[in-house]
């Protein structure tokens, strides 16, 4: 049986909606966040040492990094599941290059942005004018510039072809499910961005994605 | 002929590693970050949108993201280099888990880190109690810990085989040297992590590192 280790809204959802699209029997086991430090909590790391989600048991294997866990359960149980192009063509160094950006590049500045955003947010309010004027360099010189130009150049890849990989819906494009969310919630990610919000549009409307979410909740 | 984009004192390092490893003729093109922002120079648009190092040029295709380019370059032409561990083994896992963790895991709290450092070294005098007083709390409560409980983990993988992957020397190496040498610099890397100093010695002691940093000056 896969056990799944999902802390609430977190990058544990991609790995449900994963295995609703593979069609996999597996057992959810929830976690929630600190309500002050919104951290995971403690209980994960006996599961495996860095006590972070997404976690997946299967097969007395331990796995952890979500494109790592992502590109091992479709080469394990989904080969004839379309979900990973074969080695060799374009459509796989796509499949790849993305699985890779979600986290490696998409990730560090909206990360950045989320921290900033709460430092601004948790200020006494006196400090508050002085943390924004803190944050404002960091975000101008480097969080919204390269936000930016990341969307463009996805909506770039969106226009040339309709999933991140090629033709066929893939693992890369659940693993850019995280971040695009994000930079719709954090990064203004909107309508000038017409491929992407299509993008958030058609996963949104898959049968898997709407099982997975309905399972875990949130 | 392959051709590395290479920015200084960058991920870009790891690719010319690679190639040197491979024992692959290729042409490096330079770039300087520029001096005041530390970023890299528009120049680097003209071969891909992003902007970023590495890119690699090769056989018409531009290959970006340093996890997806060293196993396409080992896929492609490393195929009796050992650098990759066969498909289906726990050695091919951890080889694909570590390519991952490198930038997914191990980069965001090394980056907030640099970020934070530089707000406080580049704020008035007269302001710098206070930048060094709202960086406290975010170092304290997210980026420390984080760094420790990885360097708590990877000390113990590294405890269990002589390298990331396994018995053998692999791209998951390559791909882990950045940010161990960045912890290293930034990250308060020490001899109470034993394994990962002897990990960063026995990298710099290989003969195709030491040609690669001589051959890109830095």
């Amino acid at each position: 049986m896969i056990v799944l280790h999902h802390l609430e809204h977190s990058r544990s959802q991609r790995i449900a909606w994963l295995l609703e699209e593979l069609g996999l029997p597996y057992e959810i086991k929830r976690y929630k966040r600190n309500p002050k430090t919104m951290l995971a909590p403690p209980e994960l790391r006996a599961v495996h040492p860095l006590g972070k989600a997404p976690i997946v048991e299967e097969d007395g294997r331990v796995l952890i990094e979500s494109g790592a866990i992502i590109d091992e359960l479709i080469t394990r149980y989904g080969a004839d599941s379309g979900l990973r192009p074969a080695e060799g063509t374009p459509d796989h160094l796509r499949y790849s290059t993305f699985l890779h950006f979600a986290e490696g590049s998409q990730m560090p500045p909206l990360l950045l942005r989320l921290v900033f955003s709460r430092i601004v947010e948790m200020s006494p309010a006196l400090l508050r004018p002085l943390t924004k004027a803190i944050a404002a360099p960091v975000n101008k010189g480097f969080i919204a510039p390269n936000i930016k130009s990341q969307l463009d150049f996805l909506n770039g890849e969106l226009s040339a072809r309709p999933w991140f990989a090629g033709d066929a819906f893939s693992g890369a494009d659940i693993q850019m499910s995280f971040p695009m969310e994000m930079a719709q919630q954090r990064g203004g990610l909107d309508q000038r961005w017409p491929k992407l919000v299509g993008f958030l549009d058609a996963i949104r409307a898959r049968p898997a994605y709407v099982r997975a979410k309905a399972k875990i909740g949130a």
